[in-house]
């Protein structure tokens, strides 16, 4: 495996973990009124779509990665919800 | 252009501006208490790596929307130093 391509798998487990440290935080201090719905709810939906192209291409790292970053976006709505 | 291209362009333009639903929130209420500035330091130093990759790749795709992503945690950044 080359340099291109261990950068872009590193680059894509980073990806994978971008809203942990957001949806931690919300969790632990259970307050989210300065958190945007609409953005967690467009990262949803885009998610969807990603795991879509994933599965037409049929391309695994496409279809874990964005699974776990829809866990998380899916996370932060129920959190924003119920902690407003 | 075949659907699995134009899902894979979509979902790539849609990303690209995930991040501004909350950009203009912050903007405008002056406040990012519940904001987790550990989240975009992630995700900034995560665009300048997928920025690197796609130079490597030489695709322009890739570096576009990072480009635009980059400039929205970049601004997020900011704005939850400036208003904690």
């Amino acid at each position: 495996m080359g340099f291109t391509e261990i950068l872009g798998y590193s680059a894509g487990a980073i990806t994978a973990l971008t809203f942990l440290p957001q949806v931690i935080k919300t969790w632990k201090e259970k307050s989210a009124k300065d958190i945007s719905l609409l953005m967690f709810v467009i990262a949803a939906i885009n998610e969807i779509m990603w795991i879509w192209y994933g599965a037409l291409l049929n391309n695994w790292v496409i279809i874990l990665t964005n699974s776990i970053v829809l866990a998380m976006s899916s996370t932060m709505i129920y959190l924003k919800l119920r902690y407003k």
